[in-house]
């Protein structure tokens, strides 16, 4: 079996896996406080373009996630976010779990706009009955997004400039953020990112690592005692170093974005195929995810030698199919996908 | 200026009051914990046809909102509710804050059916994925909703029926029941609510006491050591016998549905010239609270002698205004809005 | 029987009663924005000579003390009180279940002082584990305490002192504010309080009131929004006039100040009486709780005419007996006591 | 520099990395449902003797301690534990951030007893303000305890029998399981932890993992959904087979067990070095963590070539100096520890 179905079900790329295993014989200090995170985190921001950013090594995205928000909002305050977002459909209620509503808005293809934000903080900001809802504190978006579309620069500075018009938080989850930089025609650069992001994450699990996210603050409000944060919420790796050195190891020389951009590669050659084929997509997705529309007699054709997700029924009784690509997906891999594409009869 | 902006902006009905004098000079147990609101329980669990009901009393609706759902619900289960839902949208997140997630449904004026219902228990009974998403718990519902409606015993016996095909605690919030149970064509008695509902409340507040709403609860789960509940989330009166006082006057003798009765009846004049003078309704309300559709002109005539609540602008501009009667709206203030509906000639 | 059980088994004050039955036949705005409500705020501001501050109405002591608390800490913060605060010992995880610890330090009397205070905020100061343990955010005392006792000027002035050596809000609850007052030797203000708290609330529910808190917030940063945290929290009366023309009563010619100082006059007379008596007092209170040792055989004595509480065993098998007045303890009832009290032959 | 300052500061043993690497080049499911994880929950399951219990692996203690804690408890329970027990001052309020108290009772060497437990338990049930307080819902122990102590079968068996009496759940964090078992003098097994707690956990972060906790459970309650309990805590790794061939490695041979009675081996070699050289201990501790008193100077002396963790100082002034060995201490760094306690002269 050929294995589309998510990008993390491998163990991490090699040289993350020696980087592991290379810190052997040395100790080192705890809880993050170590030389090794030190030296990755200065290679993000260089990389990045922040010299005076925080990061923080955690490790998962839903832990994140919600950590991040309870550092950055007040009681009565609640997160904007797509229908779609992860937060809202995929966390079982975490961000709720530790007191914040999250007012979700319906999106396109995964994504919302400023309009949008700008519609909420203005209800709000009108409201004649503020201290009965909840105040708008946060914008969440997902670079990708849930069904792989990006955000282009200039809808991501029209948010920025909709969340400081109305005092919000932005901040923009990257559990798949290479694959996003890689997406086919993205002019959006992990510069622009940590130049328009209150704090951010660069992910590590979905992204060559054996688990890790790398948070980036640029709002020091949010900074403010954020290890409290994590350790309170449980994100906090006793064995710090094992983050710092895998994120050493994929800043080093660029490997992380080099292999999340491979991985697009072969998802635009997929792409290609069904396209070809006359497959239809459910959603235009230019990053490592693909979802297209398939009968269910090609569902079983390719289920016979592919592994891959069923995302749902579309409303004319089309299977909703994500393939997804990884940074350890083969070329053999890739390759089989697009024959099996190619001789689909039916 | 004659009020018809809601039904909380009026000290008690004069036979409440006079039962919170009439106490006075006597010492009573603490907390809910006396011989009135003995007797207060007892008149209603006779009057509702339910002798082995809970009944407890509590100062608020937001307050007995989060308190039942934090009562009955575990930490990863959410609660249904319509998008127009009390919870959902005017109490400042408190059911996130202490923990759960709402999952809102989309409405028909203020309404949901227990064809969502079974959707979503269904959807997350066949989920492959229910460690990631919340499971439904709890379905909230309002008698009558926050647009004036009220649900037909049919849709009740419908909804019941799904909740308990997917284990879900019915929850209604009668915060107004008083006057969805006197609305023109009601078929739902107050037995019917008691029967069909694991817990719902009686709303005291806007419905002549001076505050208090009495949570029934016939599930016995929620009412394990409920009262703990209430203390933990604040809304454990000192004097609660003030609660009993005002419900044992509400229910002796009917008071709670005669005057409720006369409210609506005054509403449905006031519908009734609307309708004649070709104003259109926003929503039909069969309640005390009607909701019609004004023009700039209309608002301004209208506002120099009667204070209403503006409920935003309909699609076609006009704006949705809302003219509320209570236990406490006179003769007097029906008639002059009435003259004032006829007399308008624009 | 005559009640010294406690301070909350009675009706109001008539003039509170009379106040809260004048308010009848007028329509006021809701949720505390009424000119009642601001009436009785200015009186307050007045009173307590600080008129930039914000004064809120809320209902009862629970409620307020985690709204407070709510409204002041990051989710990492916590409370340092005494270990028989409220918060601590009577409130069922209030603080905790909306998510903050609570650091109990040992008391004298229901005190803690500001040593203890500044070695808990030392103690983090100078912890290299910060990130794993809460940082103490408030100093939270009563005024009188659970015993009875109240804090010199010079306590206070000095646990104010610690207080911002460490960046502590101090907050104190006034449940029994008026009785604290008016304590025999007591060098305290209401002025005193209202420029050493950040926050601090005056008691109504057990002073005279229905019910009601009045909190008086000086510390602008846990003023901001703070109706939200009250609605977010269930502490927000839908009739807030309510609370307003309670509290217009008691501030009117200090009524507040004189029910509670007589209150306080009985207490020290039945003092005295149990001092000439012989019979021991468990804790030196000059206020209106008193806490004595009796005997079993005692306790059976006064238990035929009187009701009080039971507070445990002390070590020698002694009871902790309180006996309690309160504003409306009358002269007769008082009598009773004493004659008892000396007519004690056992 | 040898490192004694605690056991977590090296990588994994290299049986525990080869597995990690050996998985390389597979795809498994996600969120540990894979062959891996199943394998190694059967593995423990057969070691302790509970072919029915459930097995759940998650990444660290915190996260750990507060999901089970919050999927034992209902909202207005308390967790019981020794004062200086983990959750309670080392996870910045980790418990309390999901809504539970902590009561912290006084300790022995961190250790709490049957009777503390049964006074406790008792004291709820005679309680007259039930519902004022937080019912005891759980008694929390480390095994060993923070001080590297350990407790007796006979004290575990008596712990249970207070918790049946008081309906208690028992939990037992093993963050240190190991080094407890292998201890000096230890009398239980891993088979009497599995009989005797509702849920315990075997540590494998400090005891030869990368990182990882093994979370058994024995009470079905506590084990209905609480895959849904870890998402919703941030806890589900989502390459989950990296916990399952971890702990797979670990216990097959029974690795876990002698790679920490090992190190608890060095620890007692090192003990006895200090008995002879007539350093006192601070605490007896038959595990791997050793505190001893140290005067200044001898403390300077050490830290020239050891690396040891400073504990507080006694009230002698004395520094209370933990020395601490696990799995991937050397036997050169044993000796050279052992050799310079001889060799001090001060």
């Amino acid at each position: 079996m050929y294995r589309f179905n998510n990008d993390y079900s491998l163990n991490a790329h090699p040289a993350v896996l020696k980087a592991v295993s290379d810190i052997s014989g040395h100790a080192y200090g705890g809880y993050g406080l170590d030389e090794i995170c030190t030296e990755a985190a200065d290679l993000i921001k260089a990389r990045i373009g922040a010299p005076d950013a925080d990061v923080h090594f955690l490790v998962g995205g839903t832990q994140t996630n919600y950590t991040v928000i309870s550092a950055a909002l007040l009681p009565y305050q609640s997160v904007l976010c797509a229908e779609s977002g992860h937060i809202n459909v995929h966390e079982t209620g975490a961000v709720e779990h530790i007191g914040h509503k999250i007012t979700a808005l319906p999106h396109t293809d995964g994504k919302i706009t400023a309009g949008q934000i700008a519609k909420a903080g203005e209800d709000f900001r009108i409201s004649d009955v503020q201290e009965h809802i909840t105040e708008p504190g946060m914008v969440y978006i997902s670079f990708p997004t849930e069904y792989g579309t990006v955000y282009t620069l200039q809808e991501l500075e029209e948010i920025r400039t909709a969340c400081d018009e109305y005092g919000l938080v932005l901040f923009i989850d990257g559990a798949r953020l290479g694959y996003g930089l890689a997406a086919e025609g993205n002019d959006v650069t992990i510069q622009d990112i940590a130049r328009i992001a209150d704090v951010f994450y660069i992910g590590g699990t979905k992204c060559g690592a054996l688990f890790g996210e790398a948070v980036v603050i640029r709002n020091k409000r949010i900074g403010h005692r954020f290890r409290s944060h994590i350790k309170q919420n449980g994100g906090m790796l006793a064995k710090g170093f094992l983050l710092g050195a895998q994120f050493r190891a994929l800043f080093a020389d660029d490997l992380y974005f080099k292999i999340t951009e491979q991985a697009v590669g072969k998802a635009m050659r997929i792409k290609e195929a069904f396209r070809e084929k006359g497959i239809p997509s459910y959603i235009e997705s230019p990053t490592n995810q693909q979802f297209v529309l398939l009968t269910d007699r090609q569902c079983a054709v390719f289920s016979e030698n592919f592994v891959f997700e069923n995302e749902g029924t579309a409303e004319d009784g089309m299977h909703i199919s994500r393939f997804c690509t990884s940074w350890g997906t083969t070329e053999e891999e890739t390759e089989a996908l697009i024959s099996a594409i190619r001789d689909l009869n039916i």
